[in-house]
């Protein structure tokens, strides 16, 4: 049978048709048992072997959707092998729409390229907050082309991985503390640095400080304030929380002393 | 006959004619009745195994699609081979011409590439309220070449796949509803947040809050207000109503408990 | 005759001028012809299948312009033959002028390459109110290279379709209409949100709404006012129009309850 | 005879310097002739076939242009013959010098390209004003390569055609006067434009505006006051003289009606 | 003798370094002479032909900077021949070297492609005062390479040719002055219009000024002021001596006039 | 045994599955050892050439990265041996694939050759103060793809090295300490300059203090205030100690000689 | 002995090993001496014909650089002689590793080629002051691929040349000194300018001034000041002394002379 020049063959069709059925049913058995089957042997290695639980999701997500990757690239071969498709010449061709396809394409080799060396040098891991690409948030899941990022807000955030091009890891040893305090031109330095040693004297029996908090002088002179520094060390994860227990205690503490926190000032020359 | 040196044969004018008047003739035909098809299996499909009704449109609107696109290109393929053109060493044969297509179709294949990796790794759906190459709102159609989003204020935003950078899916989970509220420099910061912890008490009992809301605590010492933050996780889509609902409350509360929120404040200093 | 090493001969000069006069003539006639043909076909096929005006304009408009880019080619060839230089391995050698034209024609192939899709994705039609490239404005002319907005000021702007990379289409569906209203601190929000509940409700009889307008709440505490904001659905191109007109029935129903509409505020506190 | 390894012919160096000579001479002579053939032939049949005279200085210029560099052209090739230089296999083989070259060159290539179309599709016409690459002004010389604009304050630029992205031409078609008027919040918004109505009859009678000037409504709820917008249509050019004058009317009008044009405003609280 | 596995030969290297002693010799002979012969033709044609100077001292500067490249290349391929090694298949063979080589040298290609144009089309002379590529001064020197620019504040800039993509030159044709002058909104406009005439009428006898100056009218209505604005053309260079002048004649008319140029209003509501 | 086409050998996947356990197991015992003994070469090394101790843990951190990679790609080289996959020729040829895995893998070797230069040049040592692609802090770790940076506020940051255009190394010699301070316009500004040159010579006593400082007069007239600066040069990372340690000295200093250090001014007119 | 397919021979091993030492030995001893001479030949021929120091530094610190890279060459070439690897074909042959080391050192050639031209065309120099690459300070050494420069702050910066676009540099010729000074509304401006005159009288005294300085004019109409502008040419280097000497002397003869230098001004209208 031949259509606007092109032959078809009746016999040679239903054959093609039952060959992508079994293909198919094949795979709709065979993946979710691979899933399973990696999961649990990454979780048993892990119980096993006292890695860090973060450790083996990251292992396990990424496991998993390399996998995936791997059975859609087998199923193309097999799909391609039941037409007799040479898939070689076909890939190694380079005409007008091999060069489309290259430049095209590059992108998503970069964000393999860029997703390998993220888990082999341990960038990331799940659950790590961090800040890449212009997106800020807690790790969900990394793979070999797209890591999520759960922001602070709810959204998540889908980041192809050749866009993250330098990545800030904020769960990564202790974290800075840091209070900036302006005092009135009026106040005495020196009083007011020794009530924040007083206050921080109170913060350093905390467990969540690692070192300090300490005052570290005078930070600068403002156009209406002297602003007094203080820094600590804090577990990863607390700075957020010892900041704000520090901006109250603080403020409470010069409030208690009498010690004035400017508000902007301004000098006013009566004319006319 | 000859015309200025390209040589013209009347009854192959004809004979062409033709072919292409069938052809036409066979797509108009054939297109609708494919589309209609696509639709029902989809839609039949879903309802048999509860697919996710966003899920069962994105699917429809992709085949719809990709149905089009394969139409197009069978047709092209078709009109050459009725000319009597060999389509592949055109393709193949990359010179000037080739080198500027390959350069410029680029932009194209990536679309192509991004956009089947959007929906491979269901990035976005049909309804999810994403923000995406510089663009925000509602997806509306999601296409292997193009997306369409809808903004908040109406327009119909087209975005060409490549642009797609990194994805901000804001349907994906609770979000969080965040107010930050200023108090007088004066006012006891205690009593202020245990206030606030009556009024989240209240929202507590909303079905809307998944969890919290809760004060957190003092997140700043302003130029003329210590401002006290609150935050809540709330159900996907009612972030902004709970929050608005929640500035009113703690506003009408800190009216009835007099704690005041301040003005911006300025110290005179009278010279001259 | 030669002169400086190239051999010209006049009889064939003279042939060629012939060739070159009757060619131009051919053209001359032609071309007029052929746009008055599409322009007629056009207008009868679209008053009798009913298609919008605005899809017969953009049909019309680019027949037209891809009509002259078709002659400005079969020009240019016919040329080439007058002077017999065979074009095909002109264009396939690509030596280092290939490469020069391979790279900077790249540009004229994407715009062909967007213009194609701008058309059959029915992005944009003539008369559509869109932003894009960086202009904003009415769609004047939409071609296969460049596309023609008339901006608001009256400028006509002419953009290369490659620079089209999204388009935000205000001309598809209903618009949102949006006022944001400051109120005193000391106004009672209730009073003054059932007062607005009131404006909406004269809006809602208004034509020009599809839904709403309504009131949604507090918005947000600013630095001297508490900001409500008023949200509603208009008929496509009304949207401006309804602002203005709330606005200023908004204001007056305000100033009747004698509900403050307030100026920026400041506390000054008097020293020295 | 040698020098370090390369054979020097005397008399041959002797016959390609008079060679050079004459082709210097000829070209001499030449190139204003063909100058000035070039711009009589323009001027009479502009002249002839009622041209508006800025698209004959355009079509001048630019074929004053053209001919200049096929000059230069047919002066390269011609030395290159008398040195005896084979100039096609030279351009073609491509190796570093020529990959260089050709990449080195591409901005030369997309100059002309963008060029070609800015006069093919009359995007810009001399004495237009025009904004197109971050230059602003009025064309006054429009090439294949380079366009010439002389912006307001006097400075003439000059722009590579590839630069020219887009082209905002403010030479075509009526251009919009707009005038934004504040009044006081205490002003009666009824009043404030049926004045301006008067106002606007006055211009309306102005050979200068096609359409209006009318008053719109309300645009905004400033800070401090009510702000009103004025919106017309004036022949090209005269957008900014009609601005002007409407300015300094609206001002004498609103002083005799005594409605207030109202300074920003800033409520005081005094404390302490 | 074998030196790690590379064969030496004594004989050959002295024989070698002989002929580079020659070699330098000739050139370090050869070059200043080069030099006078360009400066002194390049300086007798100018003056025989009357070509203005800056176009002399242009001229001068391109040839002896041309020459220099062009001795530098010789010398580079004499010393290839001396070491006989062949320069065409080393600089035609495209390997990884060569493409490297290729993509590293494009910028000195488009260099000196740019450098060319800048040249040809006299969009620069020495001594012009220009804008380009974010510098901003005085050309000093043309080169194929690099122009110099030295700025206002003394730096001398060096900016690769295709650094330039736009060139602003303020040294071709007339400048404009603009004063903008705000007056009270107090003040009756007609006066102060008249007394702008009177100023610029005095101003108008300067022999700077080509065209006006004028005050063409209310330019805007400040948030304090009235801005009225005095436009007028001045020889190239004057512009901003002129606008100094009519800054300070201006400023004194309005002084003896009891003209008030107002200070920044705000009206101050008391409350509390 | 075949399976859909693809004819597999199950001896020969046993033998292989041997392979490569043992492989794996080679490299299991390998690599720790090969670890241990680059480290403590490198110490013994070190310690008894008297290198640096930063030097050191650069060169140490620098061989195990490099050690990794080398294991890395011998394994993969080892792997393809034994599936006995010739691995020359699949590099070799450059076809689809080829185009777009360069393209993609461009910027690892881009990275390597930053990273070669950045160890070669002594750019940075770890424990270096850099600031090198947007991010600021100590180095922790050097390697050929990435540098490992911890910010001040406890951030680990990972930056590939072609990310690192230009480094700003803070570690490399003396530092300026330079404080502005402003007085009042009523002030002496010598006796001020005397006073700071009273306590400058307090801090020329100071260890930490290489040269100076010294005030080196007046900066700026401010809008409120006269800037007086003093510039001194102090020990590499006592920089901001010093800084601090003079603000509080000068602002006593001037504290004690009733100097004042003034409040923004405003010269306020009275009107209405 | 064959280890996973890879044959290896130890008696070669050992061959290879040794010819390594002695190959490690002779760099050992060679490059330091090679270093020593180049820095003395130098020397003294720079003292023997009087060439300015920064100049010889330059030389001496490019050539040291120079010979560094041919010792590293050398080395490589060597390396793979021991090999017996051919080296030719490797760099010459294309593939999929060829082209992506081809992109990634291509910044490589950038370098080189930038660094090549800074050094011959006299762009920079040891000690010069330039901002280059968005750094700014004084260049500490030149190299063929990185430019060292000493920022102010004692940062030491280093920038591949690629990355230097334009050079500013700050170090050839006199430099502007320029002061902007206001004063008050109601001061007449011909006094306020005779005393600046008077001022800069005793300024072109000092030697360090190479060309006034003087008062140019009215600069600007402030929003409460008139601005008098006052310029003049300083030695190199001595530009920012000069300009705060200006400052003082100036506001000391403003304050004897009774003109004042005026704060910001308000009109404040008293309302309700």
């Amino acid at each position: 049978m031949e259509i606007f020049g092109i032959e078809v063959d009746l016999s040679n069709l239903i054959n093609i048709g039952l060959k992508i059925g079994l293909l198919i049913l094949a795979f709709i058995i065979f993946i979710p048992i691979g899933k399973k089957i990696i999961e649990r042997t990454i979780n048993r290695a892990g119980s096993n072997q006292k890695i860090s639980e973060s450790r083996v999701k990251t292992l396990e997500k990424l496991l998993v959707n390399l996998f995936s990757y791997v059975m859609i690239f087998v199923f193309i071969v097999m799909l391609f092998a039941i037409f007799a498709i040479p898939i070689g010449p076909l890939l190694a061709g380079a005409g007008v729409v091999g060069l489309a396809i290259g430049f095209g394409a590059q992108g998503l080799v970069s964000d393999v390229v860029t997703g390998f060396f993220l888990l082999l040098e341990r960038q990331v891991e799940v659950d790590d907050y961090i800040t890449a690409g212009g997106y800020d948030g807690i790790v969900e899941e990394l793979g070999l082309r797209t890591t999520k990022i759960r922001s602070f807000n709810g959204t998540l955030n889908f980041i192809p991985n050749r866009e993250i091009i330098g990545v800030a890891n904020h769960s990564r040893g202790n974290m800075r503390a840091l209070v900036d305090i302006g005092i009135s031109y009026d106040e005495n330095i020196d009083e007011a640095i020794s009530l924040l040693e007083k206050v921080c004297a109170e913060f350093q029996q905390d467990e969540r400080f690692k070192d300090g908090p300490n005052p570290i002088g005078v930070q600068g002179l403002g156009s209406s304030d002297v602003v007094l520094r203080v820094v600590g060390q804090t577990e990863n994860g607390e700075q957020f929380g010892c900041q704000r227990d520090m901006l109250k205690r603080i403020k409470e503490a010069f409030d208690e002393a009498n010690i004035e926190i400017p508000f902007p000032h301004q000098v006013n020359i009566q004319k006319g």
